[in-house]
């Protein structure tokens, strides 16, 4: 089973509707060849994975972040659970962003952000991000044009920054279809146990599809860097979308071309002094 | 296959050599029948920490605190990647305890605890605590027996305070032989992969193996309220470990007794709204 590198988005213009969301682009099996995938992957990414947490134990710099981004019901939290979940929670750090608390709105909107990046080592991961500044606050005209723009800058410099300073940051477009949504939605009211997840903004926002659309081909558009690159993962096959984020972080830590981090101590000299020291009774 | 609720350490003085880390009590099977028991048990882990998570969502205040001390190579990481990885990540804060750094010293040992606490909803896990504050300050002299004492009463008040909050801590000791910690650390300087977890103190530790048992005992048998108790985990066996800790999470799961939240909201009136609202292309 081929497993095709996941590309990401080409630069220039962005139009959405334009990709087929059921597509299932590097993969030519079907689900259950997918989950198989999946699983394989899992070894490798949780040996890479153990790779960078080892490094930032030693003094490494290098973080991984991996931002979500998505229509409601698009799959964030299911890809934290089944794609990030296959590595050792011990070296991931999940933050979801809702809408900014009092404290958060009275400080610059990169500043709650900043609090939460991954510390060195860390697989950082974001459902929801800084993008939200710039794709709900247009749609509900919370921010002028002129403010969303200065936004787009600031969060280019913002990443630049951060790469700049050992981290490798990962952007994911989960991108569904209307009418998967209306079947993702409407699943969550038939099921009690899901009726948390539900919010009657959902239909709101819902509503506004083609103004989200707009706001985030504007978005991908602006902030689809060298540094800090965008890609679009078609999600209306859950199975694919979590094999594609896998195959995406996959890609990044491979890049990073982590060995194990050499001893800082002499190896034999240490074995010899294990070996002659009696434990206390 | 049996699997007996693990029971907490009995109110007392504690002698932790009168305790065998290599027997695995409440249950009667093998390693592979210990592994299929744990992935069994993953599996309502997962939908009651789910549970836990949703209440969190909304407006829920318990909280569940996991607490993992024990030697070095006990298995406090291992069993942050077998048994707290069966949950979903998006509701896990995994916290690794180091040395204090200097600011962090310039405060009372509870200020960086108190800071990294898990939220509403959340299952947070501690790899070292504030026990470390009673057990490595006491083995090394950097508090004198007045200091513990009062960190002591300190940490009893601080966890019942938790309590207090919604907080359900669960505490666990690790325990393992010497035998058992030197081949681990053995297996760590025999392989270059694992390097990385070896620090040339472990073995003066080590060497203090009863001064930090002597450190353990006192310290467990004056912080095992009822509010907060402690567990004893023969932690010889990996397999054992995992699936004891796995126990002891879901007997505290099911203790809270959560149902899935309620609607907020109509069920049949936002079903309605939905298929009746058409998305802007």
């Amino acid at each position: 089973m081929a497993i095709a590198h996941p590309t990401r988005l080409a630069p220039g213009p962005v139009d959405l509707r334009a990709v087929d969301t059921r597509t299932t682009p590097g993969f030519d099996g079907d689900k259950a060849a997918g989950q198989a995938a999946l699983e394989l992957l899992g070894r490798e990414l949780t040996e890479l994975q153990e790779r960078l947490f080892a490094h930032g134990r030693v003094g490494g710099r290098q973080r991984l972040l991996l931002v979500l981004q998505g229509m409601d019901t698009s799959g964030k939290g299911g890809t934290v659970r089944k794609t990030v979940g296959l590595v050792d929670p011990q070296g991931v750090r999940t933050v979801s962003f809702r809408a900014p608390t009092a404290e958060e709105r009275a400080h610059d909107f990169l500043w709650r952000v900043r609090r939460v990046l991954p510390p060195a080592g860390d697989l950082g991961v974001f459902d929801r991000s800084h993008y939200e500044d710039v794709l709900v606050a247009r749609v509900r005209g919370l921010a002028g044009p002129a403010e969303i723009e200065r936004r787009m800058e600031a969060i280019n410099a913002f990443e630049a920054e951060l790469v700049d300073d050992g981290v490798t940051i990962v952007k994911c477009l989960l991108h569904i279809s209307p009418e998967e949504q209306l079947a993702r939605l409407l699943a969550r009211l038939d099921d009690p146990a899901k009726h948390w997840k539900f919010s009657p903004d959902d239909i709101d926002d819902r509503a506004r599809w083609g103004e989200y659309r707009a706001a985030y081909e504007a978005a991908l558009c602006r902030t689809n860097t060298d540094a800090a690159p965008w890609f679009l993962v078609p999600a209306d096959r859950k199975w694919y979308r979590n094999l594609a984020v896998a195959q995406i972080l996959l890609a990044a830590l491979r890049e990073m071309d982590l060995a194990w981090p050499p001893a800082d101590f002499d190896v034999d000299a240490e074995r010899a002094r294990l070996l002659g020291t009696e434990p206390s009774a």
